[in-house]
């Protein structure tokens, strides 16, 4: 850089040569310049030092300066043992001071004065705002609050005020917390694959005026921590949590035990086609696709009731709305004294207790599953009539009446299946019932036959709005009519002869079922889609997340 | 055969060349001996007729024919709803009449008017008495009873009536069933591996003067379903589910969901070394060697306390008491405000309610189990002084005092553990205690490291008489320091992407902890062998029954 002229010397000397008027007006010229330019570096300076200082400044006197920020990591520092609120309550502290940990779902900052967040705890959320007040919140915090990230998790104090209307977006209406403090306990490192409100909305919403489009099932399960998050999936799995609990509650007062059976099997049992082979050291073991061997054993092992609540796996290659690789079962098996009616009418009070429980105690839960899955509420029978029960005769009679080929009507496909629960929801006013009597050839080597047809046998399927959500039978007790029907349906005794002898050992009369508590959980709910109803499903052509 | 000589023909005729007198005397001889062979043919014929005869009268006449006799097959012929009565409740029905299914344990007839029972339901017993009674009980029906074969399954009517003497022989003593009517309902088909009685006998009881060498743990395992039967079994079993019970319990109670994570993983995760392969259609899958970073997951999706109850496998070869390569696992995880002793102290809880629980509601169940497997009564400290809490440095130090080089104390082995329980047995007087604070290269990677000293980690182990039953801590809920700790602990971040992809989402801090049921059972009841306290056990070596 060329050293400034001085501007103040004198433009010409007396007597000496000195430069031209051209000369002399250029150099006036840049000189003017070069003046104005040093006098803009001073200026940026000066205002620089002076922006400095009015920082330091202002950070010396943000009186919130210990209100907000990033608290450290979370190694277990401290405790204070400070109690914490839930979103849920806060209508019980009008006027109270609140400590709380949330999800900040959305905010928005309005002039530079105030902050709107709507704060979530899994189904609940409330509106909190932050103001600057004098003394208390400064506009540096409102700022930075102004900025902070979407599903960022924070704590928050405040007071929870009533508010004058009710707050539309949030589930708690009737209060706010004005904010004093606001920290950020973790916040999201990457871009969100979709926002909490956008996975929350309907499916109907597809609307191309709203200008939304729904996010694709894949989309939702290959981003399902974030999708778990909506209040509809926080929803759906206190439901399922709800439907075991009701499962066990019931049967554990009926003199049921639970138990657990092993996964790991030393043969390929039932049908070998759709087991899945695990290698076991050396050698080879298969997953159990049921409890069904194992449940029945504790029966000639004279447990006399037995329920279990565990994975089943089936290595169906079955792309459909309603089939899993994995799913969990709920089983039971029971000994019977005369009839297997006994176990029938058991599991149908077993449903009945489940419809109920959630009924009366998961109102919450369900009505916000309806806000994203709109669904006609299920419906039974109560009452004396009691549970609607067909026969497989009865229901075919149904079918053949409402215009089906009674020729293809030996075996009741899913397409009928559907077709018999409008038939019956019309008819009989109900989404669930229960279908008697299958015929033998439809149903496993360990169905007890009919004592007066032979062609038929002693098992029932129960439905929910027109799917079978459970199978079950009498099974045979007597080893030499097992190996008999074995033989028949091609399985060899001698490759489960653990199981058979456990009926030469003396085994009481005995039935069960199995129920897929993911298609109870779908069907309850209508949400169509059994992924929907897992955390985390397994398809032929899914394993992560 | 030839024709028998007609003896009374003259022996010699006159005039005619006759036999010589000897000839003659032999002739009578054999005369005589074919007349008595036809007169004791004669008299067997007769008597033979005779016996059917009285045979047939005495069918005619068998008053009791009606009241014993083997039951055609159950196929759900009929169905009357005669309520059944049970072994244990009997004593409320004395004078009244029975009708029971249940198992012939034993029997023993005494003359030919007398048949002592033993009959069985679970861990219930009861003496019957079936006596010849004119006009009821006949001694046919007598003869019949005499030869049923123990484990028979059989349907009994008859009278409840006070005994005189308490019957040592049976669980309830102060009455007997007086037996009317006797049925089969099954029976066994095969010899029997053992007998249940000789299957109860305490391990003690091996003593060659008393006869009776107890049966291996191997073949009780082959013969899984005699020996299940065996009250010892029967009441193992209920406390196995009591434990899941009270575990659920608890947490139900303390704001906890249920969750079902998948067992099928696309990929080797944790450790790789010890996890089990299975063929996934065209592919691979691995088991869940934990539902460890399913339930932060699920931690990281806001469902803010979790616990799942579901198989865990590990495919380590250990033949050992303690090790299955299947077993139950007890998991739970939960967000934390402040302090990981949030988690410890609430898992404190949870295991004494579970203690608790099993001494108040589970006695009878444990006095059964103690009788076969004798054991000092489970202690743990009550009252204010609470839990014995000890750091990893304050075991360490009991162990050198105790004579223990520190210099191999960097980890305590399988044996230290034990001494380290019968230290702290004799000097706090508990079968129960945590040590908290291991070594930080002790620990999984996703352990969070301790705020001050980061050789030492966030973590605990429970204890129950020296042997660990649940290890814990809290996790790394921060993506930069997981992926940091996995790399130092040769994991590839890349290769859990899905996992640490969770946390780059934002997730609170938290901790929790992982059971294993079949341990608690084992160390509370003092089995000395988890086979023991699993139904159907999976080691390296035992894929069936």
């Amino acid at each position: 850089m060329s050293e400034p002229q001085d501007s103040t010397q004198p433009a010409a000397r007396a007597g000496s040569p000195g430069p031209s008027k051209n000369e002399l007006k250029k150099r006036a010229k840049e000189a003017e310049k070069a003046k104005k330019a040093a006098e803009r570096a001073a200026e940026k300076v000066a205002k620089q030092e002076e922006l400095k200082k009015a920082q330091a400044l202002a950070d010396e006197n943000d009186v919130s300066k210990a209100f907000y920020g990033k608290l450290p990591l979370n190694q277990s520092q401290e405790r204070s043992n400070r109690a914490r609120n839930q979103i849920s309550s806060l209508s019980n502290f009008v006027e109270q001071k609140v400590l709380l940990r949330a999800r900040v779902q959305t905010l928005r900052a309005q002039g530079t004065k105030m902050v709107f967040f709507l704060f979530r705890q899994r189904i609940d959320t409330v509106q909190g705002l932050l103001l600057v007040e004098e003394g208390k919140v400064s506009k540096q915090m409102a700022k930075w609050a102004g900025n902070i990230a979407d599903e960022t998790i924070v704590l928050i104090e405040g007071t929870v005020k009533q508010t004058q209307e009710a707050v539309q977006s949030a589930t708690v209406s009737d209060v706010e917390i004005h904010i004093s403090q606001l920290h950020i306990i973790a916040e999201p490192q990457m871009k969100l694959a979709f926002s909490v409100p956008d996975a929350s909305r309907p499916d109907g919403m597809e609307d191309p005026e709203k200008q939304f489009k729904n996010i694709l099932l894949d989309t939702r399960l290959n981003n399902r921590v974030i999708d778990l998050r909506t209040p509809t999936n926080q929803a759906i799995f206190k439901l399922q949590a709800a439907v075991s609990e009701l499962f066990r509650q019931f049967l554990g007062s009926n003199g049921f035990t639970e138990i657990h059976s092993p996964k790991l099997q030393g043969a390929a049992t039932e049908s070998g086609a759709s087991v899945f082979k695990v290698s076991y050291f050396k050698g080879s073991a298969f997953l159990a696709q049921s409890p069904q061997l194992a449940k029945q054993m504790a029966i000639a092992a004279d447990f006399e009731r037995v329920y279990e609540i565990g994975p089943v796996f089936r290595a169906e290659d079955s792309n459909t709305h309603r089939h899993l690789t994995e799913f969990i079962g709920l089983d039971l098996e029971m000994a019977i004294e005369e009839h297997y009616h006994e176990v029938m009418e058991l599991l149908d009070q077993l449903f009945l207790h489940i419809f109920k429980g959630l009924r009366e105690s998961h109102r919450k839960e369900i009505e916000t599953v309806g806000k994203q899955y709109p669904a006609d509420e299920f419906k039974w029978r109560e009452g004396p009539e009691g549970t609607l029960k067909l026969t497989f005769a009865q229901a075919v009679d149904l079918l053949v009446e409402d215009g089906v080929e009674r020729s293809i009507l030996d075996d009741i496909n899913t397409e009928n299946e559907k077709r018999l629960g409008r038939i019956v929801k019309a008819k009989y006013e109900t989404d669930y019932f229960i279908i008697d009597k299958f015929p033998m050839e439809l149903r496993p080597f360990y169905t007890m036959p009919d004592p007066n047809d032979h062609t038929v046998s002693n098992s029932y399927d129960f439905f929910m709005r027109g799917e079978e959500i459970l199978s079950g039978a009498q099974r045979i007790h007597e080893p030499g009519l097992l190996m008999e029907q074995m033989r028949g349906k091609g399985v060899d005794p001698e490759s489960m002869k653990g199981y058979v002898d456990a009926f030469r050992l003396g085994c009481p009369p005995h039935g069960g079922g199995g129920i897929g508590l993911e298609r109870v959980l779908m069907l309850f709910l209508k949400l169509n889609n059994i992924r929907r109803a897992t955390m985390f499903p397994r398809d032929p052509k899914r394993l992560e997340p």
